[in-house]
């Protein structure tokens, strides 16, 4: 049987985040069920990169799932968005080797985190940025990124209901934030990332730009590994999973 | 009693339009709510620059309504945004002559449609451009816009379903297209617009563009009078209301 790997984009505006939750809204049913049409009622499993939150959108998520179905690849991608809602798009159906995993191969993840910095707030932007009024020192924050960069245990940058498995320490290997007008861009690459670790980050960075917080409350909040030493949890509309990234680009 | 001028803007996804309507969630509706709750159960009338239908969104629509509350404009405004929801905003609050009316003082409007041509759609767009995927010839389409620019009948530019008093005439001051990346974006001011008239105006200048239509279609449009003689009615969601013009700049 073919193993099919998916790239799409979501507006997760109006679901109750990735991961099927009985009774709720999420990305994996909707898949899921497309997926039981074209199997003709038979149920097909996908296996995801990662979950997203609720209200957190997707630029490049990834899944994978088996088939029987025998199908060209551009007639799987044209039927799967004929049959998924407007706010999932499927970009890509490649075949992939049948020992490929979308969670266990991924070996990079880049989120961007989006900050519309400006007056007023923007009516048009309500659910794809975090709208943040205070003046914000871009310096500051640049620098502030930089202090993510590398090895460490995230314990401080993790929700308090997270069940992970294993220890939380992460490698980022690259933060990063611009200004364009009114907008500010955050750019994050790691080789895994904790729940809310993204928002929990970004969070800091932006305290720390508006001067709410000290330029080494990151350091300090990293060696304390207590989720209490880190700022708040950054609402998801900011919030794009960009990119996953595969050893040999499959 | 004073007579208040607000500028606002919408989200208009979530509405049946601009104009109250029974059992339907209008924009009208929301802020005669809004202003029924600062005026302790009082009803309040707006009145608006024009109504938009549902879907189409407004950077700078207008209304205005008279109050007996003596409050300080920029508390008008906090007010209004606190009890509005969050499509919905108010940028500005002023207070006018008792004589201004939103809609019959309103000597010029702009109106803005945006087409995402792009070979994929974007989930992130899709309530807020239209999706064309064929070749357009921005050039032709430059051209094609400059034949709406004048006074002309827009008897064939007009919904069928229209009640419009008195006739069909109306006047184009300006109307242009460019291309930024993927998006293509129409500027079109006027004194005044029918009932679905740029939806239909633009989506034949984007026949023009794609080879759907030749390039004399407008011209021989506006001379047949009819609505049968121009193109369908392209979809709300590229469509805002941008700017109501008043005489003395009020």
């Amino acid at each position: 049987m073919p193993k099919l790997k998916c790239t799409i984009s979501y507006d997760g505006t109006n679901y109750a985040g990735f991961q099927i939750q009985a009774h709720k809204n999420t990305i994996q049913a909707e898949i899921e069920q497309a997926l039981r049409k074209m199997h003709k009622g038979e149920f097909v499993r996908i296996y995801a990169s990662g979950r997203t939150d609720a209200g957190v959108h997707a630029k490049g998520q990834v899944f994978h799932f088996t088939t029987n179905l025998e199908i060209e690849l551009p007639n799987w991608k044209k039927a799967l968005n004929t049959l998924l809602p407007k706010d999932i798009f499927v970009h890509k159906v490649e075949i992939v080797p049948v020992d490929f995993h979308a969670q266990f191969d991924a070996v990079e993840k880049e989120y961007r985190y989006f900050v519309l910095n400006s007056n007023e707030p923007d009516v048009f932007q309500r659910n794809y940025m975090y709208y943040d009024p205070y003046h914000l020192d871009v310096k500051k924050m640049q620098n502030a990124c930089k202090t993510f960069i590398g090895t460490y245990d995230f314990t401080s940058f993790c929700s308090m209901r997270s069940n992970v498995k294993g220890d939380k320490i992460r490698t980022i290997y690259e933060m990063s934030c611009e200004r364009n007008g009114d907008i500010v861009e955050f750019v994050i690459l790691g080789n895994g990332f904790l729940h809310h670790m993204v928002r929990i980050m970004v969070g800091m960075v932006l305290d720390i730009g508006s001067g709410r917080a000290h330029a080494n409350s990151i350091e300090k909040a990293l060696a304390k590994k207590d989720r209490r030493e880190a700022g708040v949890t950054i609402p998801p509309e900011g919030l794009y999973l960009w990119e996953v990234i595969y050893p040999n680009k499959s």
